[in-house]
């Protein structure tokens, strides 16, 4: 093909390979969504550097050829899934660790590296990078035009909050290298928060400079019961203080979702089911102290039990057993395991003190239209953040109709359709339930200045 | 004039002033910039509601008639002064606090609020609103629009990390509201970070959501000497871990800085200077456990002493002492009655390591220059935010001639010519020195796609 030859003449063989040349079928689907078979690429692109990255976005912007960048594709929204014939651009020769300031705290990477390598190396470098979640795979360029979330949101932020600086090449292919190293720097307008989260349809993220944090020198992780989800934000507003900015995780599960995940396990539940209990919660603290820090998170504990706030708790002694405790809030890996499976996911957020009635209207509207379907709740709730899964079966609706079911509820709660997967093109039927009219035009409009021919990403997020 | 005439039935005789009806001469200028005198206002409008905003600015635009969105003009950089006539919009009659959700950890407020009542209502709902800086009168609406930074980024975040949503009028009248209120909130782009930072040049911000912060519980203090730079950076990598993210200050001076502060406090300093000291630090830690957290900073501090990193150390023993460790930092206040007056100003940022050398190359470079200038150094080192007070004297040069010096290193240093105060007017002309002509045509475009006629706030920022 003509555009093949002409890309290949400019970027190189090797960057450039044809679908018949390469490993197309992995660029095709993400961890949900899978791409229609009218979207076969035009070509198959690996830049290894800024440059070529540059030079191949400037040719499919002259010669009008869309564009589709992808990282580990482990989205759940189809972000980074061709919808049409395009040019996908894999970032997977980008993966250079590029620079480790243990003084500055940062590292900088290319966008191809992954979250799992992100980590390992800041732990070899006695830090942190807290960023974390299920696709250790991810690319972490990916995990930036995502703005990804995760477990330790509440602690760190969100993946935002864990880029410095950003480089990141238009669709004409002018290479913005905003490559901060400075947690302060006011010069102008913050370009890096355009890049973050536009899931790659204003512009190709090439580099990042990455914020680490000290690593944790103790972990204190406990399993509580209560009776109801308004004494999970009591307990909420009961440990932040006393644990002084050193929680870490503070996981919600309603009772439905702790026994799918208990009988997953295999093996008897650390705290037995009871009657009574209406909530669980798993919190986790990091601190500084190893000799005294976990007596404080007992004796915080304690407290909370005196007090009646919960019901029973278990502390994890050992980091076995904590991993035995968060492995029943990982559970939704053996979903299929534990018959919960095929399943539809719902990530959506709400303040923090109104998800105890939210979630009791999700299920009285999705029992009002289907009365035997089959929900687990879960979710970050100091985030807002709420996760429901329910068991795609004779006894659900289709995908479809339970997205406009459970979306305009959100709409009506003034919630967002999206906590941390993003729109992606799954979820772009329901952003007008979380984005104004006004705030979609001002997005159209932000992207005709930075993509005036919408050759990037065409189709996702608006 | 009819303008005036026409915008008053349009909003309100109350609403909007002529300039001779109006306190005109508190709105020409701001902490450090005065206006021309060929500013002289159109007219000063005192909108009390979005709606206001809306319609006088749909109305300016129509009319092409220039806007200078004010908030308490504590700004150091003239982003608020006007420099050519302009209708001045005040928005200190927006001062309502519309709502504190104490579950969800968040504070409604119009922009016009002042930041010294959200501390004071977060702290009345024993909350923390941590953003701390010298201007308490600022409004927080203008705090949001120059992204302010302060003693306490490290712990919490610049003001842009403590806002989850902004609701902002575009020139043409649009009202962009994305008053989202929660922390996890993945639907297309961030256009919060757009109007936050920009200095009122995108859009007048009208409302706020404010991220609260548990109140500590204890705080800890320490006055450090220390042989060197250097010595203050192990201090920072050996104190950061082993507070376990409780670390909520950690300010350097040089020993010019410290002898001028401490002989503004006009009796004995808690730290007697000595020829060894090269270096100052005022440390803060903010804890969970009232009885045990006094304990564990003095250990960690004990660790320090024994390891050599630090020389000296006085640890604050009550509040009252506390506040006396904290006055000697706080001396920039006392500069006139200390004699460094008048003096010129410089806030800049450059990795955390590199701040050592970069501030030996400034004295260099001022003393090839002018060999008898008096500089004072200090500055929040763990954001990498550096500051030199320089007296201007006979031994200075002028303002003009200092900050092109100073201005021309950080940019071969590739640093920010402003970490925390803005651009405004006084930066505009060195931007380049810490952006990329790439990154300037990129935030002209966005100002064109937003401001098509230019005329919210010109000449300011780009």
């Amino acid at each position: 093909m003509n555009a093949v030859a002409e890309l290949q003449a400019i970027a190189g063989a090797k960057t450039v390979l044809g679908p018949d040349e390469a490993f197309t079928e992995r660029h095709l689907r993400d961890f949900n969504i899978v791409a229609p078979e009218s979207a076969r690429p035009v070509a198959i692109a690996y830049p290894a550097s800024t440059e070529e990255v540059s030079k191949i976005l400037a040719y499919c912007n002259a010669h009008d050829i869309t564009v589709v960048p992808q990282g580990g594709l482990t989205g759940m929204c189809g972000g980074a899934v061709p919808f049409r014939p395009a040019l996908l651009m894999s970032m997977e020769r980008m993966r250079t660790v590029e620079a480790v300031d243990a003084d500055g705290a940062t590292m900088t990477v290319q966008a191809g590296v992954t979250l799992d390598t992100v980590q390992k190396t800041a732990d070899a470098n006695n830090m942190l990078f807290p960023l974390d979640l299920g696709g250790r795979h991810a690319h972490i360029g990916g995990n930036a035009s995502t703005n990804a979330g995760g477990n330790r949101v509440l602690r760190y932020g969100m993946m935002r909050d864990l880029i410095l600086g950003v480089e990141a090449v238009l669709m004409d292919g002018t290479v913005i290298s905003s490559m901060n190293r400075m947690i302060k720097n006011n010069t102008g307008y913050d370009l890096k928060h355009l890049f973050v989260g536009s899931e790659g349809t204003l512009g190709v993220i090439t580099r990042l400079v990455l914020r680490l944090h000290p690593k944790p020198l103790s972990v204190s992780t406990a399993l509580c019961a209560l009776d109801s989800y308004d004494s999970a934000v009591k307990l909420l507003r009961h440990v932040k203080p006393r644990l002084g900015g050193q929680l870490s995780a503070f996981e919600v599960m309603w009772p439905e979702f702790y026994y799918t995940g208990t009988a997953a396990l295999n093996r008897r539940p650390p705290m037995e089911p009871k009657p009574e209990t209406g909530i669980y919660v798993l919190m986790e603290a990091m601190g500084g102290d190893p000799e005294r820090d976990a007596e404080h998170f007992a004796s915080v504990m304690e407290l909370a039990l005196e007090q009646g706030i919960v019901l029973d708790a278990v502390i994890a002694q050992s980091a076995k057993e904590a991993r035995d405790l968060w492995s029943i809030r990982d559970c939704p890996g053996e979903f299929p395991a534990a018959g919960h499976f095929p399943q539809l996911g719902f990530d959506v957020s709400i303040p923090t003190g109104q998800i105890g009635e939210f979630a009791k209207q999700v299920h009285e509207r999705l029992a009002a239209h289907w009365p035997k379907h089959k929900a687990l709740y879960f979710g970050h709730i100091a985030d807002g953040n709420l996760h429901v899964s329910i068991r795609l079966d004779e006894n659900s609706g289709t995908e479809h109709e339970m997205d406009e079911v459970l979306y305009a509820l959100v709409g009506e709660w003034k919630g967002s359709v999206s906590a941390e997967h993003g729109i992606g093109v799954h979820k772009r039927p329901y952003l007008h339930y979380s984005r104004s009219p006004a705030e979609l035009a001002l997005m159209r409009s932000i992207k005709s200045a930075m993509d005036p021919k919408g050759l990037l990403n065409p189709g996702k997020v608006i």
